[in-house]
């Protein structure tokens, strides 16, 4: 099953050290390589401005622990990265309880949990420990040793570009950038790689895929900074994957517009998936669409997910893990909601009927041809798609109009379009302008 | 009562084996004429192109029997035109139980009813029978002799022109092509033609009426592949008949468009009707509106019914009735709604009120002379029509915003006009972008 | 508290004689006038036309009573005003009961209130007496003497611009035409000339406030005949003040329009005042918005309002008074409500963020340093208005989307400027069409 191939390549990028710059990301990019060898790989210079930010130092961990006063360690970076704060400074020193208590991080509300923090942007030090042991901490002398460096480098990113017959694109951007996390991280970009491979194997593409592999923010502010002006006359759709790992709920987070192509068919995709869905609001935004649909940016970029980040108790913390929380059943149905949403923009187009009329479908096989009091279903759908077939409304509002999954709807229309009784428009390959218009006007 | 009058004329064309094409149709035309001597009966030749169909043969019957192995009838044409299935071609032959059964139609579930049956376009012959009476056939030889011709002829159909001081056009379409059934199919011609005797009697007519019965489907597509341009030029709304005559329901199926003139009418009189009446969508659809709404075609035709076809559980049986399904209550019901409709379309306007300010109604006897706490509901309604009387809002739309029903505004708005208050305009005479556009801004 | 500083004005206009001309609308102006030495007060000769009404004559009364038979006053105007039928014309004669109670009103289903009623237009006199006296009027003569003068002289309201920035008004309309009421009359022009007197202390306006007190209807009208051109094209906003002192409810009357930008800062400040406020229709319109919405007129005024006219049992009789309808703490609901709207207009603004992508704040001090799974509140509302500053979303909208007042936004609003993170651009002091273009476009 897909599930438990996606759950797998998981696993084995668990134990990396990710951070959003440092070997942690290149080490894990270059195991998604393996996948693809089109995957390019990038390296970003620290200092470099992006946009309003800066590239920051990289920074990489060689090891980091605290031993107690009994000289034990209580803490080890190399059972669980987590233990230590993000972009911790090197430190190698010995401290009373009271002062080493002032760099501790713990969740009293959930006492087993090792919480997840980081400090880029200011030079700090710090260990993240459960509730219950830091309780149990003794007053005392404790030896602090961090070997970590913190010094000029580079930004790393991966970027995949799979071409089609059109260079208009759909976007698709994960981030690799969080330690020893699995819905809020693995799940994000194994799904993508998955997906990555089945959009190989298709005969046909109508659109270009690029998709990308980020630290989350900095990352995609940096990829924002080279190609936005690319972007924005290029991308008709795509998805942030994130948290596409649990198998609790399903949820839609819509771009800042609302309505782009994206909002569309994600809503559409996950209405035939799961009827009770959650539904966020731009309000709710928190990962990589904060920049793509930045003012100025507006990229039609929307968020199919499992359980939304922030929105589950294990959510940024050693909790967050591939037993109890990702699972390939979960696994299996963010690559699948994704996949469906992906087969919609493929097939999406504006179908027009050829003739003034009904057309006389009996003569063609297409219709009963006994007329009686009963209905056919598949008959009546054929119908229907035939009615709502003017030029003007997309195959994906159709959909919405006859109260069907889109899929339905792809052999009829095939069927139909050999019988040369409708042309499918592929308006979505148009520039741009044309196209939003074409959105407004369907709905 | 004008629905015992409609009655009695269903009464008379009850018996007459109607279908898509021969002398039934022409016989039920011809009694139509003797309301209208202007309805004009016109023959299409069979064979001749029709958009993606083709005039088929003409059907008629002279006589349609079988006999049992005892040799007594047990089904005969003469008795019930629904026995024999539309189009049957001619047979004189014996056959054993085992191969008539294969050419037997019945419901299982509606055990007492014949069923209607056709196969128009595929050459074939069957007979309709209860299902109580099928099952107690016995094993022998059967005699069936079906003496129809099918051949080359032409298809009937009536159109009739009441004209108006606009060249503009409403459009009413009805069906005659169903052998004896009551509300679907004679409360449409029967209501429509005691429409049309009323619209003659109007000293002054707004519109053009232009009024067909045709052969459901084939009978429309023919009539629009002759006129379609015309129509798209000069119909500015109206309704396809049928369904008008039992006395449960009020129902309304909007036009493919759904926003339409028709349907914002439609809407307006049912609600104030029977404010249960039941809306369908599109997805409903089932009769000639199908051809007018089609893409390309695109007229402004909704529908205006009583229980809708389809919706009955006697509906395309023998059960279909003017006993129990279609009465006079009902098809009087049917008239009226319509007739609403048609008034609101002569009476609409897009009034404007000539003074700046509200007007001072006292000094014209219009307003109390004295000031106090107590409102008059009549000249709260004059304020109100004046309120909304910006010339860019319809008197239909101006009913929606007084919450009643647009028949109460029309002797306001006389008043209002006879003192120069108010100037109506006539905005629907209009090109139809134009007009459309106002549509759309009065809502 | 402002609050009684309002009600004590009230105080001192309530025993005025105020009507739609005379010498109560000149004393109550003068007081007004006391409050903002700008107040101009102006007079409109009796006999102009003014749009489709005439300016009537001028009313005067120096005294107006009934004796009864015993020779004992029943009613006196020096009483209270609200005995004499307004305009009422000058009568000296003794009629029998029977006579005199033609000329009497009363409520039988408020048997302890003297109702209000005037006949402006239609010569004629009255006395207006409660149900529970009426009734125990004995047969006998009664002599009544009614010392009033109807004759030309003119009409009497008053003008206050407090200029701004800008070329561009907020209009502000209220009413002095009624004797002694309190919630239907004094409620509006005492919290108006507070609303005025706090303006004037503001440092900078951004828009020329205008802001009259007329009689209502034919004072609105007189104004607007004479100003319509020049309102039309300067005001952008503005209420109709009236029933702004009982503490009983919150109350919005849209203007005709129903989305102007003063129906959204209505709208949007009631919701944050009082979930539960009443939203009223144009239908329940009643005062000077009737003129200032008028087709051809449209200005874009609502009501703000406590209980609305004619909502209440108290309006319009003696019962609508400063004790038990209006009060301090009603009045002041009222001013705060109103002062937030006017607020609203001075801050709102489309705010434009001027780099690409977030920015970064924490550089700029304005964000947490450490990362973790809490969020800050204020942190979260600082990105959500940055996120909706485009540029095309008014901070109204912003502040809906954000769901918070937009009073939440202001100061952040500033900070952000400050930093030159977020321009604020002015759009609203730009031609009617396009602000008009905008406010759609922005929702």
């Amino acid at each position: 099953m897909i599930g438990d191939d996606i759950h797998q390549l998981a696993k084995i990028l668990w134990p990396i050290n990710r951070s959003i710059t440092g070997d942690g990301v290149r080490k894990t990019l270059h195991i998604l390589k393996n996948f693809h060898t089109n995957l390019e790989i990038y390296e970003i210079p620290s200092g470099k401005k992006v946009f309003d930010w800066i590239v920051p130092k990289e920074w990489n961990v060689k090891e980091a622990w605290v031993e107690g006063p009994d000289g034990k360690r209580i803490l080890d970076f190399a059972n669980n990265n987590l233990h230590l704060m993000g972009y911790s400074i090197p430190v190698n020193a010995t401290f009373e309880l009271e002062e080493l208590d002032k760099h501790l991080f713990s969740l009293s509300n959930q006492p087993n949990a090792i919480p997840y923090v980081t400090s880029y942007y200011t030079e700090r030090w710090g260990f993240c420990i459960t509730h219950n042991q830091r309780k149990k901490l003794k007053p005392g002398k404790y030896k602090v040793h961090i070997n970590s460096t913190l010094q000029s480098g580079s930004l790393t990113y991966g970027e995949l570009i799979i071409p089609g017959e059109s260079s208009k694109e759909i976007f698709l951007s994960t981030y690799v950038c969080h330690p020893s996390m699995a819905n809020n991280e693995l799940s994000g970009p194994t799904v993508t790689i998955y997906l990555a491979k089945w959009l190989e194997s298709l005969k046909n593409r109508r659109f270009t895929y690029r998709i990308i592999f980020v630290p989350e923010t900095i990352g995609s502010i940096t990829y924002l900074s080279q190609h936005y002006k690319h972007l924005k006359e290029h991308v008709v759709a795509g998805f942030n994957i994130t948290c596409v790992g649990d198998n609790r709920n399903y949820s839609y987070l819509p771009s800042r517009d609302g309505n782009t192509l994206s909002d569309q068919v994600a809503n559409h995709i996950l209405k035939w998936t799961d009827k009770n869905f959650k539904t966020y609001t731009w309000n709710d935004r928190g990962s990589d669409e904060r920049q793509y649909c930045a003012p100025g940016i507006d990229l039609p970029i929307a968020s199919i997910m499992r359980t939304k980040f922030a929105e589950y108790s294990e959510y940024h913390t050693s909790l967050d893990n591939l037993e109890n929380v990702v699972t390939p059943e979960g696994l299996k149905g963010g690559y699948s909601a994704l996949r469906h949403a992906l087969e919609a923009f493929e097939n999406n187009c504006y179908p027009e009927v050829t003739v003034l009329g009904e057309p006389h479908l009996s003569k063609r096989g297409l219709y009963h041809t006994i007329g009686t009091k009963v209905r056919d279903k598949y008959v009546g759908l054929m119908m229907n798609l035939i009615t709502y077939s003017d030029g003007k409304t997309s195959l994906l509002t159709i959909a919405e109009k006859c109260n069907v999954p889109i899929w339905d709807l792809y052999s009829i229309l095939n069927t139909l379009s050999a019988h040369k009784l409708v042309n499918k428009h592929d308006s979505l390959i148009m520039d741009n302008s044309i196209r939003h218009l074409n959105l407004k006007v369907s709905n």
